[in-house]
């Protein structure tokens, strides 16, 4: 059996808020025929379902899209396969849901590391950059930074491209392009 | 007619506040002798008045200075000539005023960018990356966060060359220093 | 007398808040035999203390430790030496704790520059990226955005290499590795 590409094969695209860096990693994924866009945003209200469609009109057909709030270990396991391109939008926001609905942190982002480890095609994830401004005033906020700047931190280990997007243009910080 | 630079030629300089942006957007500027500082800053305050004569101090002669906080793609018309250097300081500010004096946005933003394609000179572009501390909590901030995101990338798209400038010092996003 | 290493020999690491650029700045230090390690944050409430053992615990031996929340000139001075490396873990907090405590801000600056400039051994830096979010509400935190920016500015012109880390990976941005 000869493998058609590296495995894994694992690029992190991190960004701030409106730096393009959703539509560079769909730039990543688009290399592939067969794409599935795993959607970590919830419809909690107006503003969100908003932003849900926006991007899903600017990404336009040929994905296939599933809504994946907390579960993302799980979708991955059952979505991965070779010659898929899996993207997955967005870590942080998957992170904050946890938050929210009371999961246990650890074991859900231990989880998503081990299903990312055994993945069977390619893998593209958007994360947040959010430790980049002045020290946030209230304590859940500052918890929520450290959170996940050290998911972005295990995310990076183990990915095997690294970029940080600004202005929709990367620089890569691990691999080569 | 022979062309003595490239055309159009446009520089986009972005960091945070403070991470001597202006300082080496000047530098950029100074390689021309003749020179436009377009300042988008409003005197609202004590304390923007203070930083504006701060920067004006700093900048030093050798400037013709305009005051454009809202109507910018006319300043640049008027003011952009071969060998002449525009520096517009900065795109964030301008698009902050925008919205405080209700004006039209997306008009004002179609303007300005029609402007930069059918400039005759040199122009360097400011603009603050505002997108990479934690979530602001009002929507207010969230949907300017989410305007000058989208700004700096159209102002990407059409430079020439793109910076993000930290501690002073410039990483190249796009084309060559 | 024979040099043995480049002098003055500054490293400066820039990032964010769990950007990994503590444990990045160790590294650099741990090419060294002979660490001391200046540690500015002080013990306030429980959630510092948390931070500060979780630091000593993840740094490991090897290290000798000295919590220096505002004489960080005179620490610099009086523990420089060839072959020993400093680690100074940050300078942003170190600016947060003059600010409080009513210190002389611009002296005490002056001062560390001075100290800088006479090291006689390696030294790394580390300082908080804090303008890459919108604009605080609060003039204290702006004002404090604006001192951390000039301090890094100034920090960088000292250093021999500056680093940006995101999620654990180094940007160059001045000097080599």
């Amino acid at each position: 059996m000869t493998p058609v590409e590296p495995h894994p094969d694992i690029s992190l695209v991190l960004g701030g808020a409106r730096s393009g860096k959703s539509t560079f990693a769909e730039s990543l994924a688009r290399r592939y025929s067969r794409r599935v866009y795993l959607a970590t945003a919830e419809r909690v209200d107006a503003e969100m379902v908003r932003r849900i469609e926006a991007h899903r009109r600017q990404r336009g057909p040929g994905w296939r899209t599933l809504e994946v709030p907390l579960d993302l270990a799980d979708a991955i396991r059952q979505e991965s396969a070779p010659q898929v391109c899996l993207l997955v939008d967005c870590l942080t926001v998957w992170l904050g849901n946890l938050m929210h609905h009371g999961r246990a942190i650890d074991a859900a982002q231990a989880a998503l590391l081990d299903a990312l480890a055994e993945v069977s095609g390619p893998v593209v994830l958007v994360a947040n950059e959010v430790g980049l401004g002045i020290v946030p005033d209230n304590a859940a906020a500052r918890a929520f930074r450290d959170r996940a700047g050290r998911l972005n931190q295990a995310l990076a280990r183990l990915a095997t491209r690294v970029y940080f997007v600004a202005a929709g243009l990367p620089v890569v910080l691990k691999g080569t392009e």
